[in-house]
């Protein structure tokens, strides 16, 4: 076919694909937030149905056809045109691989785990769970072995989140990060005394913390008209389709923290999502980067400017109006320190940022054990205790808040945690870059100004959707290659800052 | 192929068809309840997108060689297996006549137009509207061409929604109704001093609203573990799925009727969702007999029960509870005669029983006017207004509580509303029944048990789905043909009690 007409068609049939994955993603954030409990066999069957769908219409050797027509011609084609070429035939190359049934088996087993892993954590009952798990592993090595990791199939599950990483490179980076950070642990809790949070523990209404949440991510530019905010079990950020990003928070009616925190967590997933350009849109580009990079943005407005001591500068008036009395005599440097405040706690969502990447490295070392036969499912509550003990110094009295705490296992998901120590490099490491470019971006955000920074991001990072690879895209936006040292500088600094050390 | 192993294939495909159908209504359930505003474009492709797959899936021809395979043997198959094959042959039969583009576009048109119906009715601004209605008008007479019906359109709309409805027959009913019904609008309106609805007609807390309306559908029997209920613009019901019917309510603050009767109607709908044999689900057998006898559920329960002095004499102390003060001194006898106040009144979904197959007389004589030529779409309004000042005696003041009131033509369901007076004839027909084959239903009302009625209900038409056609189910669950004699006794007998005509 005539190269151009051959483009046209095969964006044409890509948009269709990405109509099935708003499905899908519907179907799914429905099923976490709003179903019904007996829904849940028929819910299951949906999302397979759909999957193997999408599956099929995707490796249709119609499109193989289509993409070597244009690779062809590659002077017909635009450079933006060839990056879609090429990351389309990523896609597809790596579609081609995984047999269909494999595929509608895995999104029904999810979906039926997804319910077994709610009940299990209720009941804090990882037997329940385990032979979900085990099913799950079995499916994930079987995908990651079609897609050619047959040596180290983990290997395939860490590149199907961020390419490029494996277990050798991760291991590296957290063998130079856990010699600079368990050191740090102790000294902190000899000074805790430093930090008095209790002015952020206590009684606080549900309906005010959400009114305040929802004034914070409005600030941070988050478009309530294109997306919206509801209740479930985890947090997180479901990107439907374009105009449509959706995120969830809980509460915790006697901390301001896991609310506020989780929900701008989840507002800077949504803003990469709703920062994509418009004519990426429904395209083979129009999705992240990587997941490292996804969680660089939430990481970047959760952390680095949501703990920041000009972020608590300009909303306290707001907290205020929200909580006259209970925050009447609070000052921003005591809201600073205590959402600052270093703990060693079970739970890796709540967790501060000098301990949140050991909960990863936790989770990095369950994984590596129980793909490397080293680890037997049954045997994770265990496991978990024990290397929770040596990272953290604490153990879980029960499995919901230790091996059951997470839902990502229930999605197939492993491999995926590591992306969550990348983001917190990356986002570091971007902040840093948008200081030296911004001016004094402290005293913007003291001013509750963030489209500079917000704007920043979309045009550095949103907008670009998978233009560049996750390392490219980094060195774009800071001239340097992906690094541990700015997070470790910005670490250091706000410990010194806060515990003095 | 070997017939056993043909219907095997077919309940496989017709299975998966039922998935996409699935998915189809959650995506329109979620643009009606809560998808945010820019995600409407979106929504009609997701929408379109799946449309035309579950289309190309049906007309697929190696399910019309599967059926002829199991045709070829009908000695080898159970009674309702051939009545599995015959419903299929007629919906494959069916849709291998529509042209694919119609199917995707329609939908694309039809999500379009809701978003345009839902804005140009808060301006009320037909203008805005027709244009849509117009192009939807368009799509459902090639839709009713394509399946045969080229010299009368308006016949396969209507067959569309009741099978065996025409105009003709349509019109006849009508014609038998109306003269029947209108004369009594006057000696009604000159008694109305015998029904004094301010006990219902007074402020009245929303929430409490929503708890009283979910113990009346609850001691229904509608399984909240199986459905749902929310906030929407418009009352309806939503089968999404087996395990999963959602209705939707709204409110009037000053008013208790519109959302308790709103949510008992929806909740009639529901029980008849629920009630499908398990054994029927995902097969061609497993939904409503028709439009018609589906809304016979809906009006059983919202007027033949819900209006009736019986039910007021069992839940009126569960009012009181909800609202102590606002009914301590209100009779049951009193609340039976406010909801069955008889008022002339703009708004169907609100009208009386007396007059609301007066409004969708309205609409059918504009449908067919349309339809003929006669009315042009730009003069709807005017011919609303002429309309109802003939039916009704009163003429709305603008289009939204004229003929932008109701949700249908944006959703391209013309020829739609005719089956809610079938429903209402079917309703107290079936009622008729129940009655004579359980005795002293009023006293059981009277003293909350719901369950033989309904399980009358899911044992003569829920759990059948569509194993007999709407006459035929009316036969055997009453004996007797439809008919709107049962109708008309059942009104002149309220209309006796409570106006005492």
């Amino acid at each position: 076919m005539e190269p151009r007409a051959a483009y046209s068609e095969l964006l044409r049939r890509v948009a269709e694909i990405c109509d099935l994955s708003s499905a899908s993603a519907l179907l799914s954030w429905d099923q976490e937030t709003t179903m019904p409990k007996q829904g849940a066999p028929a819910r299951a069957r949906q999302l397979a149905t759909i999957a193997g769908i999408r599956h099929d219409r995707f490796v249709d050797g119609r499109i193989g056809e289509l993409l070597a027509d244009c690779e062809a011609a590659p002077g017909k084609f635009e450079d933006i045109e060839r990056t879609q070429l090429r990351e389309l035939r990523h896609d597809w190359d790596r579609a081609t691989k995984l047999p269909r049934s494999l595929v509608e088996e895995t999104a029904s087993a999810e979906s039926s785990a997804l319910e077994v892993w709610r009940d299990a954590r209720a009941k804090s009952d990882w037997k329940a769970f385990a032979p979900h798990v085990r099913q799950l592993m079995g499916y994930s090595v079987q995908r990651a072995q079609a897609l050619g990791f047959t040596e180290r199939p983990y290997d395939g599950m860490l590149d199907d989140y961020e390419r490029g990483a494996d277990e050798e490179r991760l291991d590296a980076l957290f063998a130079h990060l856990r010699p600079r950070l368990t050191p740090l642990i102790g000294p902190v809790l000899e000074r805790r005394g430093r930090v008095d949070s209790s002015c952020v523990r206590r009684p606080l209404a549900v309906e005010k913390q959400a009114e305040f949440g929802l004034a914070v991510i409005r600030a941070m530019g988050f478009d309530l008209d294109a997306g919206r905010v509801d209740l479930a079990t985890h947090p997180f950020c479901s990107g439907i389709g374009p105009g449509d990003t959706r995120l969830t928070r809980r509460y915790d009616p006697n901390d301001l923290r896991p609310a506020l925190y989780g929900i701008v967590h989840e507002a800077g997933h949504g803003l990469y999502e709703q920062g994509l350009a418009s004519e990426l849109r429904w395209t083979p580009l129009g999705s992240a980067s990587s997941l490292g990079i996804h969680e660089s943005q939430s990481r970047l407005w959760e952390n680095v400017v949501g703990r920041s001591r000009p972020f608590w500068e300009h909303f306290l008036p707001d907290l205020r109006r929200n909580f006259p009395s209970e925050f009447r005599d609070v000052t921003a440097d005591q809201m600073y320190r205590a959402v600052n405040e270093v703990a060693t706690s079970l739970i890796r969502v709540e967790a501060d940022e000098l301990t949140y990447n050991l909960h990863v490295l936790l989770r990095f070392e369950i994984e590596r054990g129980l793909f490397a036969g080293d680890i037997q499912v049954d045997d994770v509550p265990a496991a978990w205790g024990e290397k929770c003990g040596e990272l953290l110094g604490i153990r879980p009295k029960n499995d919901a808040e230790g091996c059951l705490q997470d839902i990502h296992w229930s999605m197939g998901a492993f491999g995926y945690f590591p992306t969550y120590t990348l983001g917190n490099l990356y986002a570091a490491q971007l902040y840093e870059a948008a200081q030296r470019d911004l001016g004094d971006l402290d005293g913007l955000i003291a001013h509750g100004e963030f489209a500079p920074l917000r704007e920043w991001l979309r045009a550095k990072i949103h907008r670009h959707g998978r233009r560049y690879l996750p390392a490219e895209l980094v060195f774009r936006a800071t001239g340097a290659d992906p690094s541990a040292e700015p997070f470790l500088r910005y670490l250091h600094a706000k410990l010194e800052d806060v515990y003095g050390i």
